[in-house]
């Protein structure tokens, strides 16, 4: 019997518009398998907030993936904006951890940095090199899905060293 | 038959401490029913985050309140704080709205106005309050789980002045 297909969602949050993606790890490289934005611009903010949960939650029953990557802003802006962005992150997380996944986060200039070459990339040549990793064309996608889907890019090529990470010599 | 009670769960939500504390409305006052705090120092950040959401789901399940109050901190500190807040917010948010709650935000000062008389109260001050209004012992009680109790008594005194609200005459 083959092994079941390991896959990898991936989630940039925002209270207004929240990227997802979905990839799946194959023979040398990596498939892509859907992505999308949920945008709730119209509702209240509690509204947002249990729109992210709840659609994120049925995304996550329909896709089945094996583990979550989060991107993990840094918030150079003000303090408010960031409470506005956790808590979208907190729904991000919870819908994920709700259903099982382990949920792994990660900086913004860690995936600019794993994918592009350099942590202070742009939207658009973050899409470029996700359009070229996983041959999809991104002009049918929002660069929102496309920073998700360079999350799990990044979640995947990682998590190959970690159960090496778990072997360094304490010195 | 007679109505169902109406109760409030009130949440202070913190990513390390997060009150709570559930009141119900009774002829002329509050009846304090229950309050606690979800405490999570130990685990990783995510960890926290879901066990916030998993914590008030059984709560609300289990006391099944009408409506939520949840404090809404104003952050003066760094962004990072207001980061991390926010997510604790998040799972609060949506433990409530996911278990049909309507859920009701109230800025602390609100509260502390609402109870002490000046938005700038202490968190003892607001304490000596809830436990008078409550007819409670607050030595048994965390302050956090005080101040989750004082943002469900603000909801209960401010939530009779709503349905007047609707017929405010446009001018």
């Amino acid at each position: 019997m083959s092994e079941a297909p390991y896959k990898v969602i991936g989630i940039d949050p925002g209270s207004i518009n929240t990227g997802w993606g979905i990839i799946q790890e194959v023979s040398g490289g990596f498939k892509f398998i859907h992505c999308g934005v949920i945008s709730s611009k119209k509702n209240t903010f509690t509204d947002r907030i249990t729109n992210i949960f709840k659609e994120l939650t049925k995304i996550i029953q329909h896709y089945n993936p094996n583990e979550a990557a989060v991107e993990q802003v840094f918030v150079s802006k003000n303090a408010l904006s960031a409470l506005k962005l956790g808590q979208a992150r907190g729904a991000a997380i919870v819908a994920c951890s709700n259903q099982g996944l382990e949920v792994e986060g990660y900086e913004a200039t860690v995936i600019k940095k794993s994918l592009v070459g350099y942590g202070s990339a742009t939207k658009e040549q973050v899409a470029f090199m996700v359009e070229k990793i996983l041959n999809v064309s991104i002009k049918s996608m929002k660069l929102d899905a496309s920073d998700a889907l360079a999350a799990a890019i990044c979640h995947c090529s990682m998590r190959k060293f970690k159960k090496y990470r778990e072997r360094i010599p304490v010195v």
